[in-house]
């Protein structure tokens, strides 16, 4: 049984544990074997916990004693390098020494430990989850290729099975495109639905914390632990935590679903529209009632979330900049924080009044529909060394075009996952993005699993991963 | 009857109304004519609505055919010149002729008009509710001094009693402090608890409505009308409205009210002080829990409100800016308008951080206590020629001082009302503060109620306005 564990999702392997037909300790063991194997291609790892296997071991034992706390009782986690951990040290992807961070864990971190979870170790992220590259991690499905950001390390590692679960954390998409260009579930749920205190923050109003999974329901069970109050966070929402898992497997016959035209097929990859279609093609087949609808000022989104975060990413490195700091930061993301300083006061304040219309926008699109369903990306991973590519006959720089289709649900708050819906005839994955209203995570899930369930994309693994 | 009329406030007014023993038509009149005797030395008023006879008929042969609508049927009520209206110009205070606002009703202006009222005219302000002056308009205590802003019309007009209800605006204090300096009752509810759509934006995140009234219950009444949601004000509140007048008569015993001894009591005047104290000790006497309390970050408070203010101000004012209209303004709203553009996007967020903090600071004290007590103005009215006054041994601009005690709610949005507490040396009204919890307005309004009854600060009429 133990040379397929690491094939399996959570909710295959919970039931087995909570059988004690398999333990977690020899689940931990077979993991790190794994990123022993594996991990020096990839680089998804910055470090491992070395209390991981006494971790284990000890919901082994109170498993064995009282039974499984839930699902997540002995299942190994890893988490991106920018949530605090009270035994591993926390770099948020920065060089800068002189940073440090404290040594205790944050909300979902604690909350993933209460819950039972193994915290298996820190995954390599960009700098500050800002900036352009994860630095060293690469693609499982392609080892030349980025696995996109800032959850760079979170992506990879979930889709080369090297865990079944990870936290990222998600200001403009860097949940769902590491998710869709590595072919796993990406979860950016409804803002303040997960508490983010002992994140180290980048842009307050956009930042979300969320989980990669392999499937959907395994996104279910992470978001029923993280979910909830936050007495750290200000923005956490106190709405009611419901049942993630139990309207999963309900038919989506009668959903409203609106495909936004605009914006979100401007310049996207001819494979990734044709996959984006055919997946529409199925929830009309379903029985959903599919409907084109537009929202026009997503035009002026660009510009507003850009304002936003370069504004919100000085202001929190208010300190790093006047102590000289800044200066020891990568290129890119030195440019990024010291731009910010010129976004004005008003500046800012239109950024929000754009935001505000674009809400207005969607949440007019969302009284008509339960779901929006777009691209998760215009573009499959590309070449490490690419600076752009040709979309729609434009050249547009990769990164420009990596958060294109994403960062509107940051701007808005609304929950949005990216699950894999084909390949490209590179054998790249092809993403989808499925919204819904705030505090809709139920549906969302609902569509997402529904969606999973009648395709087969979740289930191919990496080439590099396979096997192995 | 007539000659009294003016004396009496809507709770007086209303019944008789009802009962046709009083028409609307003789009550416009009455204001009409005391207005033409008065408002010469005053200048309050900037217009009067030619309709208002018409509507004073209209609703008096309503009343004569189906009953009152409310108890606001047939009462003259004066807009803030920040308000739209659709038959008289709106000027929010400036004198650059290129700048025109809709000549449609406000979201207030309508439901007033829905209420039975009858909008009487409008009333001076500082200019686009910014900057130092209300010009021209002088406090009916004295005729040197100036009423305070920025409502400063509002203020004058309802001490006066020129009207038995005026509508204000306050961003910073622009309701309480002219209420404080005219002697009469200012509220500004809850942040949203009044929509404030079609009154020209000062600064959005911490404008508020609200009526300004010769006593507490009239408050009640008016806010009974305004309260609710507003469909073209996003941060309008659809909380269901309570009833605000059924529990004005409960007494206060067993309320907890807490004295915030930092800020609020720095630099005070001393007979400002002293019938703060005695208003304490009257609640102290009637059964409430008094207890001493401080807020630490409100010394961050005044940096925090101007970052927030002058941005805010500037990017309403962007198209103003760009097209040179600014340079019409007067010197010193020009000068805050283009100073906003400095504030940079980075200043802006620290400033709502603070906000954030002194939010959390606010609220933990509200925990423990049902409204906090302070004094509405450090000062009472000053000589229109005055730039400074000493306060606690230091010189102080008096613009500094005038609403050091009134933006700490407007930052945190708790609802504040201003009533009279004394009079000082020279006859000037001095004015209490009670704050209280969001949406706690019927608290709020019952232990200003009671305050009110037990003393007579509210009956005294102002020399230059009184047997006129």
């Amino acid at each position: 049984m133990t040379d397929a564990l690491w094939q399996w999702p959570i909710t295959d392997l919970a039931p087995r544990i909570a059988a004690r037909q398999l333990s977690s300790a020899e689940l931990v063991e077979s993991c790190l074997d794994r990123i022993e194997r594996l991990d020096g291609d990839l680089n998804s790892f910055v470090c491992l916990s070395p209390t991981a296997r006494d971790a284990a071991r000890a919901a082994d034992a109170e498993i064995a004693r009282t039974g499984p706390r839930g699902p997540l009782h002995g299942i190994p986690v890893a988490i991106k390098d920018n949530y605090t951990t009270a035994d591993l040290p926390t770099r948020a992807g920065t060089a800068v020494e002189a940073l440090t961070f404290p040594m205790q864990d944050s909300h979902c971190v604690a909350k993933l430990r209460d819950a039972g979870a193994v915290i298996l170790g820190k995954l390599s992220m960009h700098e500050f989850a800002w900036g352009t590259v994860t630095p060293q991690a690469r693609n499982p499905w392609d080892l030349a290729r980025v696995p996109g950001g800032s959850s760079g390390g979170s992506g990879a590692a979930v889709a080369a099975r090297l865990c079944p679960a990870a936290l990222g954390s998600d200001t403009g998409g860097s949940i769902r495109i590491p998710a869709a260009l590595c072919g796993v579930v990406g979860l950016k749920p409804t803002y303040g639905r997960i508490g983010r205190s002992g994140i180290v923050p980048h842009s307050w109003s956009l930042d979300h914390a969320g989980p990669l999974t392999r499937t959907v329901a395994d996104a279910a069970l992470m978001l029923q632990v993280l979910a909830g109050p936050d007495a750290g966070d200000p923005a956490a929402s106190a709405a009611p935590v419901p049942d993630y898992t139990a309207g999963l497997d309900q038919p989506v016959r009668g959903l409203r679903i609106a495909v936004i035209r605009n914006h979100f097929f401007d310049a996207v990859d001819a494979e990734i529209g044709a996959a984006v279609e055919d997946a529409i093609g199925f929830f009309a087949g379903q029985g959903c009632a599919v409907t084109d609808v537009t929202v026009p000022s997503l035009r002026y989104g660009l510009g507003a979330i850009y304002a936003i975060e370069l504004a919100s990413s000085a202001a929190y490195h208010d300190r790093n900049l006047a102590q000289g700091h800044v200066a020891g930061f990568a290129d890119d993301v030195r440019d990024l924080v010291e731009m910010g300083r010129f976004v004005t006061g008003p500046d800012y304040l239109r950024a929000e009044q754009v935001r505000a219309r674009i809400m207005a926008e969607m949440a007019a699109v969302l009284a008509e529909a339960d779901a929006i369903i777009t691209p998760a990306t215009p573009l499959t991973a590309w070449k490490t060394d690419a600076a752009t590519v040709m979309l729609g006959g434009r050249e547009e720089s990769v990164l420009a075009a990596s958060w294109r289709l994403t960062y509107p649900f940051n701007l808005t708050g609304l929950p949005a996952l990216a699950l894999p819906c084909g390949f490209d005839r590179d054998g790249l994955p092809i993403s989808l993005q499925i919204a819904a209203r705030p505090f809709a995570e139920p549906t969302l899930l609902r569509i997402a699993h529904q969606y999973e369930r009648a395709h087969d994309w979740s289930s191919r693994v990496p080439p590099s991963a396979d096997g192995i």
